[in-house]
């Protein structure tokens, strides 16, 4: 069939059969179809949207136009967790090895930070000597050994969504629920898993700043997911302010592993302990949520998921003392400056975009694909949602290497209301697990 | 502002500004904004559509974005005709001389077949010598001598609406009112006219198979033009049978030429007296369609139309005495092969498109841009709607040079619906024009 009728069909809010899902992707893959064909497709997709059984297709064509991982040599069910991307979200690095520690394999393919969202391949990458481009071989090995490893999407893996992905984002079709999903699951289900565990973000510092929205966007990934067999958990969260007390790629780090020794802030920890849970469930090693979330909990707490974490960095090259004393071995910006509040009160709201714009103004982000990231410096936080401050008193440190101190300032104090009253919701307290759709 | 946010603006149903259009279409002229960025726009215009602001704003940067004819220094005032296309339909032959006959200068830009419906300038270069390639100096020249000028649309005008249009017939956003309007207003109002009359096309042979489209591409269109200052009259006719009885390039102008006669088919002959009558109250050369009608027959049935004719085929360098012997100066294809009535009634329906397809096969029309046409062949129509035939006698006769004909006897097989009762409407007796939109 000629692209210019599977693209009217579309256009016309006809349904797509597999066979003409898998006949364009598969010119997309191969290059035979023009960028301004596959322009006018995502275009008419954005605004007529795909149906399930088109979203399946479609997921499943750009799956196969890459290499699917071969996993069937390690026996333990293998899961893997995935999030739409927040502030200071280092829930990776604690959660795969406490998983692992669980007595689950999870091969976690990661990306990198854009804009105001970090990414786990930079903070793992500030680890002197870590290595995020393991072969497959290697990648399948540690698994087997370690139980758990982290790395970047290579080459092979879904083709089809780099040509997608380059398009929308200058055609105005990234914000597509179903483009962006089929697009986190060809790459999620390329890792050869059995099961996942999706952490969608919802709120001011998510890409989904509504519940409703958010809530299109998991049962878009639970239906490719469930359609190509495998056992998926969408967890709503809350992203309106940062995870964590830590912003930037090494202080997240120390963060995630405060949180392997069984510390670290109250949020965080319940992030790791609800999403493993749920990890657990999908792989079938526990029977309910809260047996898991006890299991997770106690590997956090007797060293066992710290252990897995230690042989998860050696293996993969960086030094595992991080896991033991990482102030000793990760960057440090070598300058602190304080932020004060500019007036007295409780801190009512902190805007976890602006806060995670203003670490990247100080070079722990990226503007675009091809920037570097500094990996020693980011936000330390002082003040949390809730919290009480004196006018004068820091609402953040800055850890910085004298770059971008002044735009970083400015962004925090965008980030930051201090009201007269308590808010609703302190960082320290309520969950931020807001729905499990299992 | 960036392009993106253009396309996002629109893809959201947001109104974009005169200067974010021209922008665009600067852009677009320039080869600056990228096939991709155009094929992502276009399809939102599609499915969001233009306000009539926007609608505006677009043709007039597509028609900015190339040379507006000078026609300043013809004292007259001057006027076009545009039809959406139609099998048949050799209406601007007559048309244009007739109502240069009566005093108003007629430039007139035109197109070539594609597809199942015929093109102008593909039937005047079946006049031996004609040619529709004069340079625009010859052009106003002839439009002032003469009164009438039929040429091809130069590289110079509106060259972004090639591009759009090239990208449009690709991404399966051809059918769309804002686009397909501000493409032909572009192209017209870059011939400097005063006033412009619209054949809107409405039936199972034009592009509009409905009249409510059409009437919404006939507001498209008068909008533009009003916005540009210019005098605007849409009219809506029927385009389910063909009009006239000869379809293919020198048969029409065999048929055009009787009607300068002040003979020929009598539908054939009302549209050029309706159309000639709106052009002539546009130009306000009269005080009504009625008075508009009577000068219009008038020169058909005195000779002063074919005279202007005549002289306008002599000063484009073709053979004039096609307007006294048509016969013996027009090219014929050499073989008549006569298709027979597969059963006796009467003619309840033809289908113009298929018939055009007819045409098509034997050589008449062109399947892609690329393809010659050849001049002499076509179709002789012996029956027409509401016509009586006996099984076994001719429907038409196929005038060929023995190539295509089983293909084309088909195709008229298929067009013809015979049946045992008159049916509402006939092809001599009720009248083409739908409805008048001044």
């Amino acid at each position: 069939m000629l692209i210019s009728e599977l693209i009217r069909k579309k256009r016309d809010g006809e349904t797509l059969d597999g066979g003409e899902i898998r006949e364009f992707i598969a010119g997309v893959t191969a290059g035979s179809v023009p960028d301004y064909q596959i322009a006018a497709m995502l275009m008419a997709v954005y605004l007529r949207g795909l149906e399930d059984g088109e979203l399946a297709a479609w997921a499943d064509a750009m799956l196969h136009s890459g290499d699917v991982l071969d996993l069937s040599g390690i026996d333990r069910p293998k899961v893997d967790k995935h999030s739409t991307g927040g502030v200071g979200d280092k829930i990776s690095l604690p959660l795969a090895p406490a998983v692992a520690a669980c007595g689950l394999a999870v091969p976690m393919v990661s990306g990198r930070g854009l804009g105001h969202t970090g990414g786990t391949l930079d903070k793992l990458e500030s680890i002197p000597g870590f290595n995020v481009g393991l072969s497959t071989k290697e990648f399948v090995r540690t698994v087997d050994v370690v139980g758990a490893c982290i790395i970047g999407q290579t080459e092979r893996i879904a083709p089809a969504d780099r040509v997608l992905y380059a398009l929308r984002d200058v055609t105005a079709t990234v914000e597509s629920i179903p483009l962006i999903a089929s697009s986190i699951m060809s790459k999620k289900l390329a890792e050869g898993i059995d099961g996942l565990v999706l952490d969608c973000k919802v709120g001011a510092g998510a890409f989904m700043k509504e519940r409703s929205r958010a809530t299109e966007l998991a049962r878009a990934l639970k239906a490719i997911g469930e359609a190509a067999g495998k056992r998926v958990t969408a967890v709503l969260s809350a992203m309106d302010d940062p995870i964590g007390r830590r912003i930037g790629n090494a202080l997240e780090v120390e963060e995630a592993v405060a949180v392997l020794r069984g510390e670290g802030p109250a949020d965080t920890r319940e992030l790791v302990v609800a999403l493993g849970a749920e990890m657990l469930l999908c792989g079938g090693a526990c029977d309910t949520a809260i047996a898991g979330g006890e299991r997770i909990a106690a590997a956090l707490d007797d060293g066992s998921a710290l252990d897995v974490f230690r042989r998860m960095v050696e293996a993969q090259g960086g030094d595992p003392r991080v896991a033991d004393e990482p102030r000793a071995v990760l960057p440090r910006g070598r300058s602190l400056t304080a932020v004060p509040a500019p007036a007295s009160g409780f801190v009512a709201a902190i805007a976890a975009d602006e806060l995670g714009t203003a670490a990247l103004m100080l070079g722990a982000g990226r503007r675009r694909k091809e920037d570097q990231v500094d990996p020693g410096v980011g936000i330390e936080i002082a003040r949390r949602l809730g919290e009480e401050v004196e006018a004068g008193e820091p609402l953040v440190y800055l850890v910085h290497n004298d770059r971008g101190i002044e735009e970083a300032a400015e962004r925090v104090l965008r980030a930051y209301a201090i009201g007269s009253t308590l808010p609703e919701r302190a960082s320290g307290a309520a969950s931020r697990v807001l729905e499990v759709m299992r």
